[in-house]
C-alpha cells in the first residue's frame, strides 16, 4: 500500500514523531530505523520494516528499490513525504532519505540459544545508548550471539542506540532482564560469567576463558556492584597504566570481547 | 580574586557561555571544564583553571577547597553564581557545582617528545567529539603519549569531547595537523606507523609493532584513505565475524592499543 502525506499535522507523522519517545515506542510496541544501509542490513537479516517512509526527494537506487519491493511482499506500507517533513520525523537536519518502523523484537531471556554463540555481552545499567549501540556493533563484529542488559540499561530501541548500531541491532539477539532472572537463567545450563573488574581478578590476557562465555560490564560512572562480580566465574582486569582507572565502558567491553574471541575461536 | 555573579546577562555568563562555540574558543584560546573530579584531575596534572566557576549552592568538599587554593595561589579568579545560572553556562539541566576555564595548550606536532611513551594514537578526520574524548581516555589507559589529530577533526576541547576524556584531556598531549604536516614531522624521526586497516593487512595479533608506535584510526564513515594507508609501515586488520566490516572508531583504536601494549609494554 502506498500512500503521500503532505501535512506535517498528519496522524502519521505525529505517530512517527511520537516514536522517538520511549514511552511512545513501548506502548506501541515499535521503533524507528533510519537510512538506507540500516534498511539494508534490516532486509538481509529477514527484517523488514511494516512501514517505509520515503523522501519524496529521494534518488533512485538498487538497494531502494529491493527494500520498497520487500516491504510491498510483506504486506508493508509504503509512505512518501517531503524531505521537510522527514527531517521533523527524524529529528535531525539532514535526514537520510528513508526511515522504517519496525516491530520491537522479543528481548525474553527465554528465546536465547545460549549455545548458538561463544560469546555474548552483557550490560549492567549501562546508560548512553550510543555506549549500548556500540556493544551491539562490536557483538556483531566479534560473532558474538547478542547482548543482555540487565536492570536499569538505555532503550535498544532508541534512535540513538539503533544509530550507533550501524545496523547491529538487527543481527545480534537482545534480552532484557533483572539480575535475579539473567543470575537464574544463566544457571539453569552452561556459561561462564565473565565481570570486567578492577578487585581481585586477574589478568585478561591469557584469562581462562570458556564457552559459551558471558562477558559483563557495568554502569559508566558506578561500574558493576560488588554481588554482581562476586557471582561471576571469572574476574579480569585490563592494564591502566594512567591517571584514571577505567575506560569507557563500551571500549572495556570489547578489548575483552577480542581477547575472548582470539581464546576461544582463533 | 573572588566575586559573586548575580545576573544572567553579567558579561562573564556571557562570555562563559560563548566557549561553548568553537569559534569563540579559537578567538580566545581559552576551554571549560566541568565536575569536581575533573578539575582534581587538571590539578593533579598541574592544569590550574585561570577562572573557577562555583555554585553558591555547593555542599563543602575538601577536593573543592584544594581546587580554590590552587586557583588562588596562582592568581586566578573565583566566581560564584547560582546553580540556576552555572546550568546557563555549561548547557546542562543539573550542572555539577563546579567548573572551570583553561587555557588552550599547545597542539603544535613540534612540542611532543615522541620518545617519551611507546604508544600513540592517531585519528583521522575523526568527526565524533565523544569518539575523540573516548580515544584520549583510551590513550591514558595505555599509557600513551598522546592522541595526533589528523586533517579535519571534532574539536578535542569541546565541552563533549573533554567530558569523554574523563580527566584525560589534562593528561595526554594533543597535537593538531595535516596529513602533510604529520607524516614529514614523523618520518624526521624515529617511529613506527600503523594502520587499521581492511587492505593488504596482517592479523592485529602478533603484529611486529614497534616503539615509538603510532596507532592510526580513520574517519567514522569512510576509514582511512588508501594514500595514508599505504604510506603505513605496518597495516593491521582485527576479525570482523558479523555482517558489518567495520568497528566503532574508538573501539578500533583501543583493541588495537592494548594490544600493542602487550606487545610493546607487557
Amino acid at each position: 500500500m502506498r500512500r503521500q502525506i503532505t501535512g506535517f499535522s498528519n496522524p502519521t507523522v505525529k505517530y512517527l514523531r511520537s516514536l522517538r519517545e520511549k514511552k511512545h515506542r513501548k506502548r506501541e510496541g515499535k521503533f524507528l530505523a533510519e537510512g538506507l544501509r540500516l534498511l539494508t542490513d534490516a532486509r538481509e537479516s529477514g527484517r523488514i520494516p511494516e512501514m517505509l517512509i520515503m523522501s519524496s526527494e529521494r534518488d533512485e537506487h538498487p538497494l531502494l528499490t529491493a527494500l520498497e519491493q520487500a516491504v510491498d511482499r510483506s504486506g508493508g506500507e509504503i509512505v512518501e513525504c517531503s524531505a521537510e517533513i522527514l527531517s521533523k520525523i527524524t529529528g535531525k537536519d539532514n535526514p537520510q532519505a528513508v526511515a522504517g518502523v519496525f516491530a520491537e523484537f522479543d528481548t525474553s531471556l527465554a528465546h536465547l540459544d545460549r549455545s548458538s554463540a561463544k560469546i555474548w555481552l552483557v550490560a549492567q545499567a549501562l546508560r548512553d545508548p550510543g555506549n549500548l549501540g556500540t556493544m551491539l556493533r562490536t557483538g556483531d563484529a566479534v560473532g558474538a550471539g547478542g547482548v543482555i542488559l540487565i536492570d536499569d540499561c538505555a532503550d535498544p530501541f532508541s534512535v540513538e542506540a539503533v544509530r550507533a548500531s550501524m545496523g547491529a541491532i538487527f543481527t545480534q539477539e537482545i534480552a532484557q532482564a533483572s539480575w535475579d532472572e539473567f543470575i537464574d537463567w544463566l544457571r539453569s545450563g552452561e556459561g561462564q560469567l565473565v565481570a570486567a573488574s578492577l578487585r581481585d581478578a586477574q589478568p585478561y590476557r591469557g584469562a581462562p576463558y570458556a564457552a559459551p562465555c558471558f562477558l559483563m560490564v557495568g554502569n559508566e560512572s558506578r561500574g558493576l556492584p560488588e554481588e554482581y562480580e562476586m557471582a561471576c566465574d571469572l574476574r579480569v582486569t585490563m592494564p591502566m597504566r594512567g591517571r584514571a582507572d577505567s575506560l569507557n565502558a563500551s571500549v572495556a567491553g570489547a578489548v575483552l570481547a577480542y581477547e575472548a574471541l582470539a581464546a576461544l575461536d582463533p
